[in-house]
């Protein structure tokens, strides 16, 4: 028969002491153990906490370290800009090299020039400095997007004086890149918004930016640069959005219509022609992502667990970089079936990017060849904005990041009606040129390389260069050192 | 102080008898709720299982009713026809009137005398009897898809002999519509394929219709006939998919071009044309649904719980009708949200399907005017094979069903390919037409009317209605005695 633990005590009083310590020692340290959760939770509140202050005129990253070493670890790790991406990841793609039609469909702008893959927010100063599109006079609206000192030096000048002040004058002053201070409050670390042109835009559309929701701001403080923009008026160059009829490419494209802007005449047709900046946001209005409520943080920027505190990784990039704590968040499928998902939308995107591609070089050199053999004003006129329209839309896709993958049916769609009307435009020119005694086919000359296509479209790249570079050796020291006479001198962070 | 139970019964022994009489109530009434449900699963058992034999030579729906209640209702149900869609879901469209350019596009074809939304399974006899389209002599081949009678005169006749005789010769044997042993087992009631084509199909690709999954046979079973097809050889006519080397527009078309396969010559730009059927199965396969493992069934025939047996609902239909038991069994929107989604998509793949059908209308056109200058076969040729190719494309969306939402990203992809096409005819038709001293844009004529656009193409429209009254008058009547004069005559069953 079993004696029960009663009669066991009884007999031997030493069992009992020691169900007792042992108690004892198991109570103390679950109380150890409370007193860590307790620690980390308090640690996780502070996390977003100031320790140090940050002052808000100090435009340096530096300045958010000791407050906030994850973001700002994470966010220094952007320096490295390999990332996963089947239509262009690596930051050192030559675009114009890659496919040299782009040199022929910017013939007249300077992204005929030089044109690579952004390395991303930790180089913007530095790129900006060494492209051969910032070798003409531009206004300091160029500078907008591209540096922490921006918010400063706009204050302290106006918002329309710093637009309208020379590119190279403002040059000493906008030597930090793309930074903490753009985005985020420095007395709270809240997201804010310190470009004015996102909230003029809203402003137009009736919507107040400062009544959006969080949700809402981790896409608009994104889009406060990640959109399709323009300089309004040739003095002025003021930043502006053109989002007052509505955010899709034909209601851009109405827009620019309805007040006359251009970025360019072509060089070769002669069109006037609209660039598109990058209209990530606008394209991905239309996608469901958006549709369903994401943010572009959501997916480029999302949440770490790291020693009990959930943060947001600040190393910004291509959700196909991590798709495990992206995509699979909401989606359940492999990492392998999400990314061929991916791929197989931007592969049917990038095909129609290029048909487009194709009948706008033709366009181009047949227009060339119409007023060559001596076609009028008039005639040309519909032909130019059928160029204008066809390139137009299929750059509002192809100069959105994601090569289509925001809105991939939106994408699909624009892209076709830019086919349309390339080929709409390629129609009347063949009945203009018919009517000025050129029959046939328009041969394309040889544009197989970069080289070739800028020789014809009569860049003198070699002098291009040689200016740049004596711009770099001569002028950007200057400004350096400048810089560095002051508080705000740049600190480099080696990653 | 209160009392124990023990004490209580104690004092007064009826308290306990009362307790135990109370329990023995409550135990015999868990004894009927178990029993109700014993018999509630012995019920969902027998769902499936036969209680009264089907002969398999019995063609008729009524056969399957005692042993399948609630299938042979819903099947019923679908006699009505109309049901939610933003793009004609009225089974009352004739599609010809709302979009006279269809009657251009089939010129010389027997869809441009008439083209109405099919009413679906319920009506397949009637409808297919009532069309100007089976006013000519057509092989056996066009009742494959019609009737349950097909499989029985099959194993009778043979399958070549039964698509070689010709379709009137046929009419007596086929009087019932498509039913339920055109997709099951008599014996077990499982899926089974009754229709050669698509087990021929798919042993071409090497794979075997006998080892597919239940559910790919769920989708299977729909693309049996819910497919693109051709009759192969003249007298032959035998029914076959062109799959040999793939399921996209572009691999079909490579097929398609690689036997010289041609269904009919355009009447006015004398363009060897493919008329696409519809690619249903074809174009779901490239979509997200499909890559998820969703099957046909699973959207269009939802499961349906229904006194403790769950069946499926055989009112095939569309997801639209019922979002709460299709779309919503996975997605976690509201109905009013997933309706906007589908019908976005819709819109825009409409849009591109307009765009498409007006640059095929006026390369017709044109190509017709290059021809009375005076072109010669040499040079119109490739222009013939882009209108081929364009026209191909466009009707690969376009008959397909779901207004592209099967897959929205590839049905704009295909539209846009349709487009550069159609618009690469035209530039080489301007070029052609120069050429032959036709300058200037050529004139669509009037086609604002489906009458209109139906003289245009040189129809007789009273005769080919005097002819098909006739036959409705005369022939039918007869078909229907001689059907009635046997076991296997129809019965008519009123929803």
């Amino acid at each position: 028969m079993e004696k029960t633990l009663t009669q066991i005590v009884k007999e031997k009083p030493w069992v009992g002491w020691a169900l007792f310590l042992g108690t004892m020692v198991a109570v103390f340290l679950l109380g150890l153990f409370g007193a860590s959760i307790m620690e980390r939770r308090c640690e996780s509140r502070l996390i977003n906490r100031m320790i140090t202050p940050i002052p808000e005129g100090d435009p340096r990253d530096i300045a958010w370290k000791d407050n906030f070493p994850r973001q700002f670890e994470t966010y220094t790790a952007t320096a490295d800009t390999t990332f996963a991406s089947k239509h262009g990841g690596s930051a050192t793609i030559d675009y114009l090299e890659r496919d040299p039609r782009l040199v022929i469909l910017w013939a007249g702008y300077a992204f005929s020039r030089d044109y690579n893959q952004g390395r991303g927010h930790y180089h913007a100063v530095e790129d900006v400095r060494k492209t051969l599109r910032t070798d003409v006079p531009q206004p300091g609206t160029c500078w907008t997007c591209k540096s922490t000192d921006v918010p400063r030096v706009m204050k302290e000048r106006g918002i329309a004086a710093f637009y309208r002040t020379p590119w190279a004058e403002l040059g000493p002053e906008i030597v930090n890149n793309i930074g903490c201070m753009d985005c985020h409050d420095p007395e709270t670390a809240s997201l804010r918004i310190t470009r004015p042109a996102l909230g003029e835009a809203l402003s137009r559309r009736g919507e107040d930016i400062g009544k959006v929701s969080f949700q809402e701001l981790r896409s608009l403080t994104c889009a406060q640069c990640h959109v399709e923009y323009y300089f309004k008026g040739k003095a002025d160059a003021y930043l502006a959005f053109p989002w007052d009829s509505g955010f899709t490419a034909e209601r851009m494209e109405a827009y620019y219509d309805a007040i006359g802007h251009t970025d360019f005449v072509h060089a070769l047709s002669r069109a006037p022609m609209l660039k598109a900046q990058h209209p990530d946001y606008e394209l991905f209005r239309t996608g469901i992502h958006a549709q369903r409520g994401v943010s572009c943080a959501d997916c480029h920027m999302v949440y770490i667990d790291q020693g009990g505190v959930k943060f947001t990784d600040h190393k910004i990039r291509s959700p196909l970089d991590d798709i495990s704590s992206s995509c699979m968040v909401c989606h359940r499928q492999s990492e392998e079936t999400l990314r061929e998902n991916v791929y197989e939308r931007q592969d049917k995107i990038d095909a129609l990017k290029r048909v487009a591609e194709d009948a706008l070089v033709h366009a181009h050199i047949e227009a060339k060849t119409a007023w060559e053999a001596g076609a009028g004003e008039e005639e040309m006129k519909p032909v130019l904005t059928l160029i204008r329209h066809a390139q137009w839309r299929w750059d509002w896709v192809a100069a959105a990041n994601s090569v289509g993958f925001h809105s991939p049916v939106e994408a699909a769609r624009v892209l076709a009606t830019s086919i349309e009307k390339a080929q709409e435009a390629r129609l009347s020119l063949a009945r203009i040129l018919a009517a000025h005694g050129v029959r046939g086919p328009v041969p394309v000359p040889d544009i197989s390389t970069k080289a070739k296509a800028q020789a014809l479209v009569g860049l003198d790249m070699p002098a291009l260069r040689m200016k740049k570079n004596l711009f770099l050796a001569r002028v950007i020291p200057t400004w350096d050192s400048l810089a560095a006479a002051r508080y705000r001198k740049t600190e480099r962070i080696s990653p």
